[in-house]
């Protein structure tokens, strides 16, 4: 997979990959940006909520017109020494819907175990969590 | 850090991390998305190049003036078994300006080294090449 990334100036950067999207990204006005887009660190965390959401969502695609909501809060921990590589990662799943609570954690197990292309790529330890209609479910 | 991704039905997710600017991400139609904004691995790709991106221009500031255009292209090689990790990504710095090639092989090795938290939260193996002015620089 190719992607090519352009610097639009000061700290800003425009990228684009195979679906041809831009990705704008800027870094922190602490960091000499102008703080206009999301920084790099922001879009990695992104892409491994996004890539295990697909992943599960897909898992659960028979099922999908019973779940109300899905909302994926990543909380990464990052080294204090430079480089402040993630560490690790906290993965909380909060679904509500009228599903079984097995098949969603199935859902998340198989997505993280099989699928997640993203959480397989980071060295960071991942652990999940889920909470469904408000209870929070053993995974 | 804290990430949080929102599911828009269907493959799609929208994620918002501190800087509050909304990441699309979806699905490429035969992972049963729509195709409507870039998947999480052009995503993780990006955060990449606008990481050691972002750190180079940092690095270089004092002659930033001098500097025309960098693109950075990231080739990144995945397993072929499930779950398609990368194992490998190039990056191929291609840099237009009046600066020293020492400069800008330095910022590399400087950002790469010290201080890209997104390539040091990569398992894979990460290699850098450097065209200034049309002409191959070893890194």
């Amino acid at each position: 997979m190719e992607v090519i990334a352009k610097w639009q100036g000061g700290r800003a950067f425009e990228a684009k990959g195979p679906s041809g999207y831009p990705m704008y990204m800027d870094a922190t006005p602490n960091y000499g940006g102008e703080g206009n887009a999301p920084t790099p660190t922001e879009m990695l965390l992104s892409s491994l909520a996004g890539c295990i959401g697909i992943d599960v969502t897909m898992i659960l695609k028979p099922h999908l017109d019973k779940i109300e909501s899905i909302e994926i809060k990543v909380d990464g921990s990052r080294r204090e020494e430079l480089p402040t590589a993630f560490t690790a990662a906290s993965l909380l799943f909060d679904v509500r819907g009228d599903i079984d609570a097995k098949k969603v954690v199935r859902a998340i197990k198989l997505g993280e175990e099989k699928y997640c292309a993203v959480s397989a790529s980071l060295k960071a330890e991942i652990a999940y969590r889920l909470i469904l209609n408000g209870n929070e479910i053993e995974v």
